[in-house]
C-alpha cells in the first residue's frame, strides 16, 4: 500500500457512517458550525491580548512544550520531558534545538491517533496553520518551516487569531490575590476582544499546601485588609470577589480534591485558621475547612452573583519524582472515583433552591453522570452540568455524556461546550469537535423518531452558543 | 424553517436506522408488540381497580400533579410545585387553575426532549389519547380540552382501560400494615382483572425512621399479634406475609438505602428493638437491624415463596426544604454508589443455592450491572436481575442494562420489564419502548451474527412476555 | 417458521451492519486474521505439551467439566455440579455418564445466547471439530460423536493443534513453588512449540490464607534456603525468579483483593511475617504485608526484568456450600470495585519511572477504564494495560475498553491480547474474536476519517500481534 501523505480532514469527518443519519448530522452541523465562539472557562493566558504584538514563539513553544495532553503521551512511551524541552528544576540540560523537539514529536505523532489530542492537532495543522501533508517523520521539517513562517505573519498574532477564530467572549482563571493587571492592560488598550477573568481562590482555601501562608499574605496585600484571623480572611476574600466582579468576572472556579461539604461554626473555622496560620493544621482540618469554604463560597456566590464551578477529582501530582524536577502540569495529575450525593447534600439543602445561584458541576469520573449528576441537575434548580472535562474532552467522551446525561437531565440543565484549554489556537477545533459531536448525537434522535428536526436544530443552536452564554449569564 | 406541528409517532420509531437491521427489529418487535402485559412490579393505587367509575380528574391531576417525573424536570428549570398545583404543607396558596398548570407544562414541553418521560406523554397522548398535533404553547387549550373530553367517557375508568391495554396482571406495592381492603374490594367485586399486591415492609423496619413507632402500633394491630418485642414483631411479619399471600402476593419488596446483610443473633436483635422502642435506636443500630432484617426476609421468602425484590441505593428526599414544604416522592432521590458484593455475601452465603429461593436484584447505580450484578446472577441459583430501574427505565439505560449484563448473565437471567409508575396510562408506552429496546438490542445481534433469527424471537418472546411471569410465578 | 439447524458461522459475523464500514472491516481483519498466535498469559496445564499422547478425554472432559465459564451458567439457571460431573469434596454420587452430561449441557445450550462463551463454543464446534448443524436437544449425540471422533485422532493432540492453531508462544501460569517440571520435560522432548512458565507467587504472599505454611515449607524445599523468617524468604523468592527465568518465563503475575501498595520497613515486614508463622496473622496484618509484597515484587521486576502483572478486585470462593464442596475456580468468583489512583501510588512514585520496568495492569472493574487506567497508562512509562479480563473479555467487553480508553491511553499503551483460558481448544476462538473487535473498532474509526486506512492497518496489526510480543518481550 503506498503511504498516505495528503493530511486528511474532511468535511463529513467524524460522523456515524449511516447515510440517513449522516445527512441529518450534516444538516444540524451546518447550522451551528459558523456560530460565534463562547468560551466561559478556560486557561487561556491573559497576556496573550494585553500585548498587541504578543510572538508565540517557534512551533515547539506553541503546541508541544506548554500542551500536557501531547507531552505526556510522549512521556509514557519512555521519551523524557527534557527532550521536549520541558525546563528542569534541577537545571538538568534540556533539549534547545526546537527543529529537534518538534522531529522528536512528528516521529511519534502515530501515538495520538484516536485521541482527541490528534484529532485537535490535525484539525489546528490543517485549518489554522493551512498545512496540507499527513505530519511524519519526513514532512516534520517542512512543516515546522510551515508553521514557523504562518506565526511570524502579524495574521498570527493573538488578537487577530481572536477575530479570525469568531471568538465572542473568552473567560480566563486567575488566582484570587491576582491583581488583573493584563485585564486592565486589555481594557486600557481599547481593544474589543472580550476577555474575562474568572476567580479560583484554591490557593487560598487549601490550608495545609506548602505556599499557602505565602497566598495569605498576598491576600492582605492585594485586598488592603490583613487576613490575619478568619474573620478578616473571609472579608479579603469577599474584597477580592467584588473586585473580581467589577472586573468582568462572570463567575469563581473551586478545584478540589473531593465536592465535600460541611458547614462549621465560626468557632471551628476561626481554630482551623489559627492551626494553619502555625503550620499545624492536620490534613483532617484542611480536608474540612475546604468543605466549609465550599459553603461560604456558596453563601458569597447567592450574593454576588457568581456562577460557582467545582472541578473536583483529580489527584494533583501523582507522580512525585517528576513533580520535583518539573513542577506542576506535567500530566500527572490522575482521577479518583468522586462521590456527590452525600458530598454536596449540605450545600445543596443550604442554597440548592436559592433564586439565582448557579452551581456548575463538573467531574472526572463518567460513573457519576447517569447516577448522581443527572439526578441532582433534573432536580435542583441551581445546579446545572458542566460539559465532560479533560479526559473526557473528547469525541467519546462527550457522545457518553449526552446519552447518559439527557434522559434524566434534558439537554437544558447542561451549559453547552468549555474548552478548558490553554492551547489558544486549539480553540476552533475545540469548540469544532463538540459542535460535531452533538450534531451527531441530535441526528441518532431524529432518525430515531425520538425528536423532530426542528427541536434538534433549536437543540443544536443551544448546545453550540445560547446555553453557554446564558449558564455563565454572558448575553 | 415551517415549524412542524404534527404529532409524530412513526411504527418503526426508535429503531437503529442501519436498514438490515431495522427490518429485524421490526419483524422482532411485531411478534411481540401485541402480547398481553405482565405488571409485576409498580405502584399503581388499587382504589383506581376497586371503585368501577374511579374517575381521573382533569388532565392535570392525571399527567401533572402525581408524577415526579414529569414535575422535577419543571422545577429544575425554575418552576415552583405550587406553580404545578403540588399541595403544600405549610398551607401556601397553590395553583387551582387547571388549564394554567397545562399552559405551564407546555410551554416547558421542550425540556422533555430526548427523555423517557417526553417518549412516554407523546406516546401516552398520541395513542391513549389520540391527540394529533404537537403539544406547544399554542396547542395547549386545545389538547387540554381533547384530554378532558376524553377523561369524561366510560372507556378512560380504570377497568376499561385495563382491558384496552390488554394487562394481564397488575401488581401493586402495598404497605406491610396495609389491611388490602381495595384488593379486597376487587375480589368482592367480581371484576375479572387481576391485582395483586406486594408486600413492602420498609417502614417496619426502618427502625430510626421517625413514624417507626406507629407503624409498629399498626402492626399489633392488623396482625392481632401484640409486637412488643423481636420474637413477635417477627411473628406479626409472617403473620402478614401470611396474609398478603393468601391475598394473592406474588412477591415482597425492600427499599434500602444500601444492600448491607448481616445476621445478628436473636439477642443482639432484640437488643436493638427494645432500643428502637426506646427511641434510642443509633444510626449504626438501624444499619445493622436493617441489614439483619433482609437475612429474616430472605428466610420468610425461602419458606412462604414470596419472591424477594431489593431495591436499593437511592438518598430519599435528598432536598430538606422541598420536604418540609411537600413531603416525599417531589422529584429529589438522589442515587448513590452501591455495592452488592460484600453487602449480599452473607445473605447469599446463607440462602443463595436454596431451592425455590428467588431475589431479584435493581439497581440506581449501573457500574455494578456488569461488575457485581451479572456475576451474581450468572452463578447464584436464587439471582435474578431486575430490568433497568427508575433513571434507567430510558431507552438508552434499558440498551445499555442489555449490552453490559447480557454477556455474563446472560438473558435468562434477568426478569422481564417492570413498569414500576404509579402512572397508569403510561404503562402501555412504557412496555412498548420496553419491548423496542430488546427488539432492536436482537436485531443488533442477528444482523451480526452472534444469534440467529429463529433464537431472536424466542428471546423477545421471553423479554416481552414469559420471563417476567415465571421470575414472579404468575403462570 | 421452520427452526433454523445449521450451524451459522459466516465470514462477515460480529461487524457492524453498516456496509461502509463493515468493508473497512473486513479489509483490516483479512490482513491479520491469520497472523500467529501470541499468547502470553493462560492457564492451560502444561502437561498438554509435556506428554505428545495426551488424550483430552471426551466431550464433556474437554468442553464441559473444567470450563467454569460453562457451568457456572448452567449452575445459576439451577442444574447442579452433580449432574455436570464435577467431582464433589464429599464423596457425593457425580453424573458418570458423560453423554447424559452433554445432552444437559445441549439441553440449555440457549443459555449461551449472546454471551462470549456461547461464541467461542460455536466457533470451536465449527470451525475446531467441524461440526455443521446447530447443537440442540435434537443434535446432542450426533455432535458428541463427531466430537468425540475427532478426539481419538492424532490430529488432536495438544502438540498438533499447536502447530493447527498456529501458537508462536504460550506462557503458562504456575505457582511459585512449582519444580517446573512439565516445562522441563517440553525442553527436554526436542518439540518445537515455545511453552513458557509464569511465576505467580499469590499462595505465598496471602498470609492469612489456610494453605500458607505448606507453601512456606514447600518454598524452603524446591529454593534449598529455609525461609524461616522474612529476609530468607524474600531470598527464597528471588531465587525462584531467577529459576523461572532461567526456565525462559517472561512475566510475573499477581492476583490480589486490591491493589493496594505501601512499603514497610523491614522490622514491620519481620513482625508481621513472624505472627503468620505463628499463625496469628491478622486481616489487616495481611492486607498490610500484600500491599508490601506487591512494592517487593515491583522491585524484583525492575531488577530481573520479569514484566509485572497484576489481577486484582476478585472475591474469590463467593459461595462458601459450593467451596466446600467443589473447591476453587467454581465459577463463583465476583468481581468488586477496585481502586487504582490511591492503591498504586506507592508503588509508582517508587518505580513508574524505573527504566524497563513494566507493569500491566487489569481489572474486572469496567469503571476504572477511563477514570484511572488510561490515565495512568497515558502518563507512566511503566504502566500498560492488559486487555479486558475474564468477565469483559466479550465483544462489547473489548469494544467498552477501546472505546474508553483509547482516547486517553492510545492503543499504544496496551498490551494486545491475552486468551487467559484454561480450555486450550478454545484460544483460536478467543483471539479471532478478539481481532475481529479491533477490526471493527478500527473500521468505525476509519468510516468517520478519524483515523486513515493506513494507520488503521499498523493499529489492527499491532493490536493482534506486535504490542503482545513487545509488552511480554517475546521477540
Amino acid at each position: 500500500m503506498a503511504a498516505q501523505t495528503t493530511l486528511h480532514l474532511p468535511y463529513d469527518r467524524y460522523f456515524d457512517p449511516d447515510p440517513a443519519q449522516k445527512r441529518i448530522a450534516l444538516e444540524l452541523y451546518e447550522r451551528v458550525a459558523g456560530l460565534p465562539l463562547i468560551c466561559p472557562h478556560g486557561h487561556v493566558d491573559p497576556r496573550l491580548f494585553a500585548d498587541p504584538d504578543y510572538d508565540f514563539g517557534t512551533p515547539a513553544d506553541l503546541l508541544i512544550i506548554p500542551d500536557h495532553y501531547v507531552f505526556r503521551m510522549l512521556y509514557s512511551q519512555g521519551i523524557g520531558l527534557e527532550q521536549l524541552g520541558l525546563p528542569a528544576r534541577d537545571g538538568a540540560p534540556v533539549e534547545q534545538d526546537h527543529r529537534k523537539i518538534w522531529q522528536t514529536f512528528a516521529d511519534h505523532y502515530y501515538l495520538f491517533r484516536g485521541t482527541p489530542t490528534g484529532m485537535w492537532l490535525t484539525h489546528e495543522l490543517a485549518d489554522v496553520f493551512e498545512v496540507q501533508e499527513k505530519l511524519t517523520s519526513a514532512s516534520a521539517q517542512r512543516i515546522y518551516d510551515q508553521v514557523a513562517a504562518k506565526l511570524a505573519t502579524p495574521e498570527f498574532r493573538p488578537r487577530a487569531l481572536y477575530a479570525r477564530f469568531n471568538i465572542e467572549v473568552l473567560c480566563t482563571t486567575d488566582a484570587a490575590t491576582s491583581t488583573l493587571a493584563y485585564h486592565q492592560a486589555i481594557r486600557d488598550s481599547g481593544w474589543g476582544g472580550r476577555i474575562l477573568p474568572t476567580f479560583r481562590p484554591d490557593a487560598l482555601v487549601n490550608v495545609d499546601a506548602p505556599g499557602w501562608q505565602q497566598e495569605l499574605d498576598r491576600l492582605s496585600e492585594v485586598s488592603g485588609i490583613e487576613a490575619g484571623d478568619y474573620r478578616s480572611y473571609i472579608q479579603a476574600l469577599e474584597q477580592r470577589r467584588a473586585f473580581f466582579k467589577q472586573m468582568g468576572a462572570a463567575a469563581a472556579d473551586h478545584g478540589v480534591a473531593s465536592p465535600y461539604t460541611q458547614e462549621l461554626t465560626d468557632a471551628e473555622a476561626e481554630a482551623i485558621f489559627a492551626r494553619a496560620r502555625r503550620g499545624a493544621a492536620s490534613a483532617d482540618d484542611a480536608r474540612r475547612f475546604v468543605g466549609h469554604m465550599l459553603m461560604e463560597m456558596a453563601r458569597m456566590s447567592v450574593e454576588d452573583g457568581l456562577v460557582m464551578q467545582v472541578h473536583p477529582g483529580s489527584f494533583r501530582n501523582h507522580n512525585p519524582a517528576l513533580f520535583a524536577r518539573f513542577g506542576s502540569d506535567m500530566g500527572a495529575d490522575i482521577p479518583t472515583a468522586t462521590e456527590y450525593t452525600r458530598n454536596l447534600h449540605p450545600l445543596l439543602a443550604k442554597y440548592g433552591n436559592a433564586a439565582g445561584f448557579r452551581l456548575i458541576l463538573f467531574t472526572l469520573d463518567e460513573t457519576t453522570f447517569s447516577r448522581e449528576l443527572a439526578p441532582l441537575a433534573g432536580h435542583y434548580p441551581a445546579v446545572k452540568l458542566g460539559p465532560p472535562w479533560w479526559f473526557f474532552d473528547s469525541w467519546n467522551g462527550m457522545t457518553r455524556f449526552r446519552e447518559t446525561v439527557s434522559e434524566t437531565a434534558g439537554l437544558y440543565n447542561t451549559v453547552g461546550f468549555n474548552d478548558d484549554t490553554r492551547a489558544y489556537p486549539s480553540i476552533p477545533a475545540r469548540h469544532d469537535l463538540a459542535r460535531r459531536v452533538d450534531a451527531n448525537w441530535l441526528a441518532s434522535l431524529v432518525v430515531r423518531s425520538v425528536v423532530d428536526l426542528e427541536g434538534a436544530h433549536e437543540m443544536a443552536h443551544a448546545a453550540a452558543y445560547a446555553l453557554a452564554k446564558q449558564a455563565y449569564r454572558l448575553g
